[in-house]
């Protein structure tokens, strides 16, 4: 971009890289943070670049946290029954959200997408299947998204997981179908967790 | 936020702070800067931490920049006799983008607004005045936004110029009225630029 200082066009052409974020948001970002009190900025700059090193997978739900086992997992008062199985680490953020649920969590980092080359092998599977053998857990609530790749997830979990007499649920319809379980609101997302069902 | 690690919750009540940048797409941003490779993500912080620092007010335009007098102000082969006078250094990208304009620029950094409370001596009025002593610019183009406050702005300017004997113009309508300069595309903002008339 011509007219536009070097330290200011680094800036945008690092924020553009980031999903949602074009060249023209990129640009009014830049010039907002250049108009940002120091410390303020500081924060920005030390908060991103400090993320990483802070961050570990939890050993037992392989949730992103800052301890392992992470602050759920080593929560007492948590139902050590139920344990729900999510893609990700922002559903896990939905579901407390909704202040509703009170069991552990199994987070996938991802689901079964054949197109994309991505199998269960790919995903945290062996770990779920090590805790279902350790832990005293009845009851298994799949979570995965409510589209192709999270229902085939889901289906193949669930296969796997019926032979050792475990419970297997599914969150209630209610959410829209071909949605993101991180975008459904509070009170639809509370419902799909009172209303899960067999499968 | 619960469920979500104390480092992560930091990055993303700094990236809600930004402009257009809510708490949805904060939490996606910020697991997907955990995602990217580390140098990308040190890159993005040094770019932030780093760039207050780096820019300084050309003193000739006011444009920021990296060096005083900036680029666009020392290249000897732009039109000495043409100053462009623009809001915001935004604008001034926006008008390089079109590669028609070879004269110099001035920014005032801000617009007169009674609103708000900025008025001429809040913005970069005075350096203007006496760049047009100074400098032998034989022609003032104002092309502040072509809204109330843009303007106000160009009639005040226009007033203050006219009796000095040079030549005023105004970006020519083509602009969506209303709008912001920064949004024009290349085309609509050439053929402005082109049929520039006095005022």
């Amino acid at each position: 971009m011509h007219g536009v200082a070097e330290p200011i066009q680094r800036l945008i052409d690092a924020l553009e890289r980031l999903p949602g974020i074009g060249p023209k948001s990129a640009s009014r970002l830049a010039f907002y943070i250049l108009r940002m009190p120091n410390d303020q900025v500081q924060d920005l700059a030390e908060a991103i670049a400090t993320l990483k090193e802070q961050i570990v997978y939890c050993n037992r739900c392989q949730n992103l946290s800052q301890t392992t086992p992470c602050a759920i997992c080593s929560d007492p008062s948590r139902d050590q029954h139920l344990v729900c199985v999510v893609e990700d680490p922002l559903d896990v953020v939905a579901i407390e959200r909704t202040g509703v649920y009170k069991g552990l969590y199994h987070v996938l980092h991802g689901a079964i997408n054949p197109v994309e080359g991505i199998g269960p092998e790919n995903l945290r599977v062996d770990a779920l299947l090590e805790r279902l053998e350790k832990e005293p857990i009845q009851e298994v609530l799949i979570a995965t998204n409510p589209n192709m790749e999270g229902e085939a997830t889901a289906m193949y979990l669930a296969r796997l997981i019926h032979p050792k007499g475990i419970r297997v649920t599914r969150l209630a319809r209610g959410l829209p179908v071909g949605g993101d379980l991180e975008y459904a609101d509070e009170v639809t997302l509370s419902r799909a967790l009172e209303g899960r069902r067999d499968i």
